[in-house]
């Protein structure tokens, strides 16, 4: 249970590029938004932003600690502090979900150890949303991250994850940074087999999203999705 | 790429139990449902309550196809067919995401494969939500659905999944029907090690949702979370 004099860690989802947050957020959110003064997140300018097109009433009011992979865990600590004093803070990430692909998760761990109160809001995923449309596995799913950067790995790495998809009949899923979409696309046309299904989701929630899935046969007569440097998520199964 | 003649497969997910729909959905779903006439779901009841509850202006025109374990291969083809004379078609499940541990993955498939487009909404899975909140490896994560139901197979399972934490650093996330909540957390707690993390979350987006992490040692010292017929989502990671 949590101290009920500690605030609460609010768990804040961001859009995924540029759209209308009353497309992707619940009006609690952003209603809620409004009422902090807390806030822990990547990028202040970013946050900043955010705040904007919330209409948050008084940005010079907001404050910011942010992570990143410099961050070190003492320092991770002392951004729990205004919890501590009974104030909310809200964990926000550049896109997305806090804790799903994202830094968070640290903060998050420090916060149930402290007996602090977690509450993740409701907002949009890219790899949820991916998850939600590949009419994969909704029983059996994972989701693996990114793939490795080398050649030989990702090649070693994608013959393992169709494996696991036989074995355990688990559907899975993975990212990869959007500039290295064609060559993680090639590769896997080159490692499958043919008849395993491939799902490739390019700017969910985006004007341009396009979900497809399609056997690895069906791929290969296809042109490549148009997915040059847009964020895509990946997903296989039999 | 979809044919532009056909209607777009919309993914619209459903609250988690009673609650203000307003928190928990994008005012988007809520303005989308009002244009549709052909729905998917699992029951017609709650498919109605819930089109209701989205102020749905005349509920009498809504059309229901009903998907259940009974209904066969043949069948769910029909449910497309608005879709392939350009009408939209909702797919909502009883509650949370459809396609996540909920049926509705066999309506999508058959839609990917007649290049019908998918549409995923956003909204409130208490799987997602607890995976969020878990302050794990947002890196890496898989969803099992349900344990096996008896106990000698449940322990096995138990121990095997936190193997995958150990061998993979993945994160092991899954559930339990209401009523056997208490048996499956006796059940964990004899059965992983002392220092693994357990997540229990329950009613997730309710007024009385309560997510608590705890390695099992401190679990055991503890009363056990009220959860008695809660939905339940539990994790465990190291």
């Amino acid at each position: 249970m949590s101290v009920s004099a500690y605030g609460t860690l609010y768990l804040l989802p961001v859009g995924l590029g540029e759209c209308n947050l009353e497309d992707i957020l619940p009006k609690r959110n952003l209603e809620l938004i409004k009422t902090l003064t807390y806030f822990i997140a990547e990028n202040a300018k970013e946050a900043r932003a955010f705040l904007k097109q919330c209409v948050y009433p008084e940005i010079s009011r907001a404050q910011f600690s942010l992570i990143n992979q410099h961050v070190k865990t003492e320092e991770l600590q002392s951004f729990l502090t205004p919890l501590l004093e009974g104030h909310h803070i809200g964990l926000m990430s550049d896109a997305g979900c806090p804790g799903i692909a994202d830094p968070g998760a640290e903060i998050i761990k420090l916060a149930h150890k402290k007996g602090i109160r977690v509450v993740p809001l409701v907002g949009p995923s890219s790899i949820v949303l991916s998850i939600m449309a590949s009419g994969f596995n909704g029983q059996n799913f994972a989701f693996n991250g990114y793939l490795p950067i080398e050649k030989t790995e990702r090649t070693r790495r994608i013959k393992e994850l169709e494996l696991l998809c036989v074995k355990f009949k688990q559907a899975q899923f993975f990212i990869e940074t959007p500039y290295r979409n064609a060559n993680v696309f090639e590769d896997l046309l080159k490692t499958l087999q043919p008849t395993t299904q491939l799902l490739v989701a390019t700017n969910i929630t985006l004007s341009d999203e396009c979900i497809q899935v399609k056997p690895i046969s069906a791929w290969k007569k296809n042109s490549a999705p148009e997915f040059f440097k847009k964020p895509t998520v990946f997903g296989i199964y039999l």
